[in-house]
């Protein structure tokens, strides 16, 4: 299961700008690949070190660095330091544990998103933090591990396709968010998928195991509002953001990419009404059975014991009981039996128990 | 059952502006239907292709294009080319998940609305997405399939009724969703009466399928809301708008209609509110039926078990068991039984439950 | 029960603006009362026809009429004519669903209010709207049926009680508003009266009936909430409302009626909380009572169960059964019988089941 | 119990600003007690008739009229013509079902506060309406019944302690609102108690005795915040005053109280949330109980119930049952009856119900 | 348990501004510690009487007084005299039930705040409130007890480590905030580890101590979100704060630890969901196993009662019983007994009850 809260208690006691990883470490080495771009050229390449990235800082061109793996904070720090990043948002690139936030400092703004992998197997959604710094040239993004969710992106450039080439840095960044949250709504759909098969559970055959299963659905609802809600705000503002950073012509996409987030948030708390209706109907459920059990129970009971009774009765040993006697004295408890068992189950009927 | 979300898996990694169809194709071929008429003429036609429609783009007279299905991409693509809008305009237009919104650009207001249908076999709520395009002097309506909804007002252009024909193209935008939202008043009164016969049910003879409606018309009102609310928020900012497109003399028919759905939101609010409640009681009946079927078995088992065990007494075979022997010892015994029977059925009129 | 929701499907269709009655039809013929006034004047008649109001529209004294029955469509339309209402305005007086609102014309105010009547033989609160025309010198108020609510004020113009026959046509569109709200004070009172009946009723002996209620007085402050929740906002609005229709002088009694509706929305909200509490309470009882009866069907079968078994034993027919032969037999089991009984009993004792 | 709502129908219909007492009538004869200083002066009296208070309208020195008692009306006229108050702030005053509020006018400031007492035998919250007339020297308090919590600030007037002798009418408005909000901090640790008791006894032995109580509880802290939360209002509002009546710096001292009653409904919200959760508690309690119950029924009668089939099974009489002659039949059924039992016994206890 | 309210009723009824102390008393004697430092210098001392502080008021240099015990009254009111503390504030100090706030003065800044400690043995959170005092060129801190929550930032004074040294005192203050909004991520990793703990037990296996273990987590959840939410407001209102006292470079520290805020909050309110979640699943554990115990009592009543019965019938002592007297009639019982269990048992596994 997805843990609830990032472990970050040795960052306790240092100062502010400290850069340590907090979070799993989820790739082995850091990967840098450079994609370098304008209308006219395009040139792709993976960095071997760190410094083969500096030379693009000062070339017109775009340029996309990504990184792959944020556990090794040298790297961090020294893009950091040619970058001119603030230390306190190289701190919060490593540190895993963001709220999706956007801040701008006056050469650049830095996002911090949250992207979701719903894993088949587990069946349990996967969060991974994505830091994007938006230069007026470049957009460095940096992730937790090799990912290939901005795979059609690096497509789109490298074919030329859709306007990507002739825009500047501000919708490279936009599309990556726009990416994000398009595989958001893929996330959605299984779940979607889930939640639609265990309502046709609860409807034929409500089990201990379904409740469960209802259980981590709305576990992992509160963990992905919590990964989608902030986002809504952070779009928002920069749609709003006045900067030399965010072209005019950006806006309008921005405003599609927050609708596509607010359809998000808007389906989240459709499947969080939906569960917790169903939560309702398990419980109801459940109690509908335990009904019927009670009432099979005080059938068999209500019959059984009073001609037990009778049964015992004639059973007793007194030496003068005149019925034990008569030949027609069996034929007729028989009888009796047979009328209080009748009358009994036509008691039911009229009860609509039966 | 409706689906809670619109796959769109497919459109992943597509550039935004991309006209992809999301949604269930419910015409085969779309169909194009041209309204043309000032306070003087009018023309209706029947468009065979989509090149029909363009010569009224720059003619003085109000035209509204009306088009059912739009799963056919080519169509909305040339209807987008001639008539200048934005490609994600476009997008929206044939992904058919979308929030009911508003959007404003220089020379036309987009405007996305759901559609409500009552499925009375199904006993459930269709959803389609209508768009609406509103220029100077046109009104573009994009419908997911062929509906009777706006055929009075279709009506009211040919025979002259009301005003229309008097006002702009503003007017006629205002028209099409005020008979959208006359048609969910129709759809709140189908589920009203559904809510008033349940309310019935539930006092009469509560039965597990209760439940089941009552969960039903739960997940039809949190898909109904999904569709309405945001509408107000369209309508209130279409009321506010200050463009060349809206005359001040529509704004207190937008009032109207706001009016309209604040009322459809109330009564929405209100059948929650009242579905909650009815949940409420089902789980108590529920237990009120236990607690009855409860009483009924204890008050068996508390007086025949005793009784049992007396005639199990004297049903053992000791040899020296003094009151076998005795003439009176049968009639003694019959005589306590029946005592300890009246005992138990006194103490339960004490406690109530007989 | 009150309908959920007003029946308007004949209108849909129909252009905005048909003034088509939407609701039920409570009188047989509309009464139009007239009452003129100024400090040193007071005149008052029961008008015959609709044409008789027609002079006061230009009188400089205050003219108030008052229309009883809001289906005579003709009569509204002819009023609407000559005092230039708006067909959207005589729409929404015939239609007698609206949320209680205000909006401002040139010439005067539109308000509609929700009239509450509370029916003692069914024990449930009836609706009635009442829709006020405010213009400079003259108060037009529509009402679905005759009611008495107003005569109070109709007796202090008589008698030129109170300061109302100084004010303007202002202070008589208050003191109409006031009187509505002090007869919700009337109807809340009586549902206090029948919930603190409910919640003795809860303590002493509840029964399903009690949950009926429980739910009905629930549904009945669903609807109360409705009619009183937007008078809120209508009168702030009122108050706030900058034109020349509304003096100065008018303000600190709007303000106080402001306070009045602000109270009716606390009780309500207090009700409503109280019921929930109620709910709760009433599961548990049931809840309860259920662990009642079970125990005592425990403390029965556990006692006697196992005496019975033993009881069964002695009635095994073996030949060889050294006990049975014993004279000592009998009441050694008698008295094991009777010590079994008694260590059940101090068992449930330790446990406080007894 | 405290009354849900104040009776005040018969109000109904009357002019507004009539004064009618609308509340219990608390004491006999309303008391009127008049302290007057400034920093080097100090006159405490009580007043005969209303009329001994008038001439300090105009003094220079700060004035506070203290007024017990608001059922006589005529007191409340009076002294309302004198000091020129609203025939709206008169009718507020005797009308003890105000809501907490502020209103300024001209000359004065008008509030309204709800004072709490706690009764230690019936263990209930009572309320008392306090109002508060504001002028440049003078403060005019209303209190329903003589109550002690001002004695402090009058001991502090007389003693000269702290500043309140040198400071000017608002200031002791101020000492006045502040002494009330104190007294709530003493409900609130009464109510504290209350609930930690209750939190003890749910553990150790919870009785539908510990509902009730839990439930007037909740309904104690529905009336409390209906007391409070509208305080927070006033005292912002009176904070924020751009008034004369009210110095600059008292302001500071308004923050300090503002402060207190942020305090006092933080608490009301944390006993709410207790107590909610409390419920929770309780109820399951109870669930867990019962199913103890089940289980120790369960336990016995699947022990005994086969047992005594056996034992029932060789009562029978056939006349040809090989084992009842044999001398090892009847250790052997006593065997098997054992044997029956242990095995349903480590049944059982796989199961972890014993 | 904390408590859930600070008693102060010793304090009612004494003017505002006296220095009374309100909570425990949680050290013996106060202690004051004093660090003066700039960029070049640093000193570090142990105050033995409050005097020594007082030179510092007034050197250029930093200094941080840290006052670690509250309840020596006097020390903080000749601190309050010498440094020209309000009286309100110095009563804020020594009343530890304050909620965290912010107030300006012209000269200083005053901030309340709230330390947690988790204590391990008990299992649950203590509070303690923290003052500070932030003037042009020293930070005074008070602490309820002497903790070592802030010794990190002490070592990077000595040490000089990181910026703090360069910075002013605003910094200083802003580190102390953001060592405790540090400190409360400790307290919420512990929280979240017992919560996953008890999630894993409500699986495997719950027990009426689960229960309350989530209500105490609860109710710790109810605690720590009074301590916390107020944080939020009092940082941004210092970040967005216009005064000499905190320099611009200081808002973007001061931006960080409100975004450390949020994620704490984020993190309760997650916390309180999964809680609610856990409940509700500890609930319908709870039915569902009792419903499994009812349906072990009932299939074991439902196969032996008949039998049992038929065993009864033949237990009779009718003379004429012809069954009784045949060869095979024991045998063919036995078959018919036979018969019958295994009836039942095919139709409880066609119902799944087994």
């Amino acid at each position: 299961m997805p843990k609830l809260i990032q472990k970050r208690s040795r960052k306790i006691g240092l100062p502010p700008g400290t850069i340590v990883h907090v979070g799993e470490k989820k790739v082995n080495k850091a990967k840098i690949a450079i994609i370098d771009y304008d209308e006219a050229h395009f040139q792709e390449k993976e960095a071997k070190n760190v410094e083969e990235c500096f030379p693009f800082k000062d070339k017109p061109t775009i340029t996309w660095i990504n990184i792959d793996g944020v556990h090794q904070v040298d790297i961090i720090e020294k893009i950091g330091k040619h970058f001119d990043l603030h230390p306190l948002v190289l701190e919060d690139i490593v540190n895993t544990g963001q709220r999706p936030k956007m801040e701008d400092f006056v050469d650049y703004i830095f996002i911090v998103l949250k992207m979701l992998y719903y894993d088949e197997k587990k069946k349990e959604i996967n969060t991974e933090q994505v830091s994007l710094i938006l230069g007026s040239n470049f957009v460095i993004s940096f992730q937790e591990s090799e990912g290939d969710v901005f795979d059609p992106i690096r497509e789109r450039i490298r074919s030329d396709r859709g306007r990507i080439r002739k825009m500047g840095a501000d919708y490279l960044a936009y599309a990556l968010i726009d990416e994000a949250v398009d595989n958001y709504f893929m996330i959605l759909e299984k779940l979607g998928e889930r939640i639609e098969d265990i309502e046709d559970e609860l409807v034929t055959n409500p089990t201990p195991e379904t409740l469960h299963t209802i259980h981590n659905l709305k576990r992992e609802m509160i963990l992905l509002r919590k990964s989608v809600w902030p986002l809504r705000e952070v779009i928002s503002r920069l749609e709003r953001w006045e900067s030399s950073l965010i072209q005019k012509s950006t806006g309008i996409y921005l405003r599609d990419v927050y609708d596509h987030t607010i359809q998000v948030i808007d389906a989240i708390e459709t499947f969080r009404d939906m569960l917790s209706g169903m939560l309702d109907i398990y419980l109801s459920s459940i109690s509908n059975r335990m009904n019927e059990v009670m009432k099979v129970l005080t059938i068999i009971a209500t019959i059984f014991i009073p001609l037990t009774l009778i049964a015992g009765i004639y059973g007793m040993n007194f030496k003068y009981m005149p019925e034990l006697e008569q030949p027609w004295g069996y034929p007729v408890v028989f009888f009796i039996m047979f009328s209080v068992g009748i009358i009994m189950v036509i008691y039911f009927r009229k009860k609509k128990w039966l």
